[in-house]
């Protein structure tokens, strides 16, 4: 691990009015923690609002965006990655994160959490339930669950202890 | 479309018994019908089996390998891609398959249905039940369940007529 | 290296009527030997040339395409792979391709020269000089010149032995 | 473009004395303007020296690796984006800069200079001559010749006047 804790936040481009305030919340809190928030990039939905969060409380935003240009970057990144890749960047979102937090989302949002369990990395989800095909990782203590961005942050802190 | 039709079989490194050889029926009905067979490539699980089952019945098959040499490549692939980028060549996996079918697998078989759907790409489960966050996805008609190989075949019938 | 020896046409996405030609020779010449083609896959220049050549004279032609979908893909390409990862492909193409031969061609082209070459890949540049920079990779028996398609094919056989 | 100027660092895993030296300065360079270094985020040769000018300055580095792990990343890097991609990666450090620089270097370094001329990004080589396949993009005024890392500072600020 590097000398900054890297807190991945997923979850839908869009999303519902309740997600995209607590996702601002995680947002600020991550940040209020000295700690470095990495997200898909976009100027939408969890992305925007989490990265949003952390920028308002003097956090620095990483974005991984699957787009050759900065045309559709939240203007709440620091630091824009552009891969040109698609999808194919969820996978660079996952092993870039220390621990990775999943809000509510779709596909894309499952395809992270499955491939970031895939990669043996941590997963938090927040107020998101993905149910049975997953319950192997939650068994193998690689998959939690929690209700409020506070509850997030302690369990960042539980976990990261052991680095 | 190109003019023959690629389906991508995708499913656990490791699998039971009973698994393998569903996969290995599979493989051999998709060469019978002419059609190209695209999985991940490695020589273990329900990508051996279902390579196996292609190439034993006169069939082409592709593998998509996350590895950058042949070492772990299975002896019944036609076409090896090697990728060299781990997981990231899920994506590559199902934009290359005009279909998607998947077998019972972990998190690396979950995040390719997810970013299958992500990318519209329908996608048949052969007794793989994964659950309600997908469930939205099966009332678009995107993800379709199957108990049988031969009820695959027909289901990939149906759903390339509409090309 | 698998069984059906791979060779790697690259070359650039408009060339000139001669290169064309040659291009179409150099496709023909690998069908012959029953090698597979392994190209760019795009339906223009150098790619469209050689796949059209070995399609023609019964061979298997494969395309790693930088797009998500199939808009540009060669009708000569029997397998076409979409990897939806930009110039990232190239890549793939170097590292899939048991040998690499470079038409000419412009910072593409080269990107694939350069990456072949890092991947510790043989290259044959089919009349095409790319002087100083590559030099040592010359000297270290990794870079090869030839002139016509015909002396391709030659050293690939003579590289292949050696496998 | 991005708030912050990104500017891309490329050049050899091992490096001449001097060479090291050079990069060094040149990242000192663009700490003290306020920019962010990019690069291959290793730790050996031109990664390595250049994220040590930069951080010795107060500068913020981002290291792009083909790994999918930390376990070779520099110690003078900030952010290490992990993309488990191996040279693919390539293709995300001259998508990700504002503008790159290449200082001497192999393969590697030929295929990020390619990768960036191919993408219309600007290039800055620093006392690395890599002569004819190259010159059109000279003619073109995408590719530029540089002595010293105060050069290179002068042409940044020159070219990034007109985004």
């Amino acid at each position: 691990m590097t000398e900054q804790l890297i807190i991945g936040v997923m979850g839908g481009g869009t999303a519902t009015a309740g997600d995209i305030e607590t996702a601002f919340r995680l947002g600020s809190l991550i940040a209020e923690q000295g700690w470095v928030l990495l997200n898909g990039g976009r100027n939408s939905g969890i992305m925007e609002a989490s990265a949003r969060g952390a920028r308002g409380h003097g956090g620095l935003t990483v974005g991984i965006l699957p787009d050759d240009n900065c045309s559709r970057v939240s203007e709440f990144i620091t630091i824009p990655i552009l891969t040109g890749m698609g999808n194919a960047r969820n996978c660079i979102n996952v092993l870039s994160s220390d621990i990775v937090v999943a809000c509510p989302g779709g596909a894309g949002t499952l395809s992270e959490i499955a491939l970031a369990l895939k990669s043996n990395k941590e997963v938090i989800l927040l107020n998101f339930d993905i149910g049975k095909p997953f319950d192997q990782y939650v068994n193998e203590g690689l998959l939690y669950y929690a209700e409020t961005p506070e509850e997030v942050i302690e369990k960042i802190k539980k976990i990261s202890k052991n680095y």
